[in-house]
């Protein structure tokens, strides 16, 4: 892991940008370090340059309640290397969704499983590299993302400790069947009338969560309107979990 | 309405008991009185007497929170007189799920239906009786209970400003055809696990539920283990919409 920019914030973040191999990511630590505090995982659909608005906001909020954030860029996304299967299926789903047909599975894993398989040795490596840092210490939360990664993230990797995912994607069937492994505390949020998504593959897949302790939060305004106070929810489910 | 008992509670709640022409029921206000309180009512299974220390556990949270809490007895419980037939229709869903056969709709309809329609026009009563107190005012919250009664009383009553609705009794099919003419803030509580509801038959309630601001908490702890945070999460959701 290479530091590559450092700066202040005006409300005392510390922001580093840096590379992971060839994989750029942000992290993001309180200013004034005093002990070490726990880290928070920003899961993202891809993208950092466009999601740093939304991802700035999460990493203050995550900052404000006494934890550090980071995030990496996911593989085939901003300017890592393309995957012309990936963006075949991509366009696949597109026109399918467009056309009000529904989609098949073959679409769902053809699009959803490599990212899976790609991405998560990368979050894996992320979490070997970041808890040697100064100021960096103790649970790990994993928060957002894509669903998959993350339910996947959860089963394979140890140092998980509690997840909030985000069930706005289609859910490939083996990741659903592999959910039943994943038992670390989960809080999963799903947009009720999410244009972009298969409800009820959703509930399929909070139903194989293995955890003994999952919440499902609920929610109407479509896929890009999550309500502002799951933000407050979400720090308060951290917080029974990462102290 | 005719206050039969008073006292004071240590934590400076004033609780009354009344009857609302026959029917007991019992008033939580603040001790000191200041400006007058929004009001939440808090529905149950039925059974004031054996309820009672979840019910005073739940008005003195909403009186520490700054409202006004009440409740009656419902239609057939506690001393009121028995209903034979929603006794039978009780015993038949009993038996039916001790046996683990498919509950049909002509039992749910016998045991909930007669219940909601003598039970809504009771709590409008306690309604019209209520605000005219000193000390109470502002909008009105509905919480718990016998999911069917909530959902008619938010269709039926226009005083009733938002409703935290407990999804663990079996619903009529006519209720959820009414829900779509429920239109206020609502947050709906279901125990994903639950042994005595139909969790399909809850999400198609959920589902067919008007509101443009509607949020579900599903949990894992069956039919009696909602998890203590959620009493954190009512208490937020009737901030946002009682203030």
């Amino acid at each position: 892991m290479r530091f590559r920019t450092e700066q202040r914030l005006d409300d005392d973040v510390a922001e580093r940008g840096f590379t992971l191999g060839d994989i750029p990511g942000t992290l993001w630590t309180p200013g004034s370090a005093t002990a070490p505090v726990p880290l928070i995982l920003l899961g993202h659909p891809g993208g950092l340059d466009r999601m740093y608005p939304r991802l700035l906001a999460r990493a203050r909020s995550a900052v404000a309640q006494g934890y550090a954030a980071a995030t990496i860029e996911l593989p085939g996304a901003g300017d890592r290397p393309r995957s012309p299967a990936a963006d075949q299926a991509r366009a696949d789903l597109r026109r399918v969704l467009a056309a009000g047909e529904p989609v098949d599975d073959g679409i769902v894993d053809r699009l959803v499983l490599p990212l899976v398989d790609a991405a998560v040795p990368e979050w894996q490596a992320l979490l070997d590299a970041l808890p040697a840092l100064p100021g960096i210490g103790g649970p790990v939360g994993y928060s957002g993302g894509v669903i998959s990664i993350g339910v996947r993230l959860g089963v394979v990797e140890p140092r998980i400790t509690a997840a909030l995912l985000y069930a706005g994607s289609f859910v490939p069937r083996a990741i659903v069947d592999q959910a039943r492994r994943f038992t670390i505390p989960v809080q999963v949020l799903l947009q009720w009338d999410d244009e972009w998504n298969d409800r009820q593959m959703a509930l399929d897949l909070f139903d194989a969560l293995g955890s003994g302790e999952k919440t499902l939060h609920a929610n109407m305004g479509g896929h890009t309107g999550v309500p502002a106070f799951e933000a407050d929810e979400a720090n308060r489910f951290f917080a029974r979990h990462l102290r």
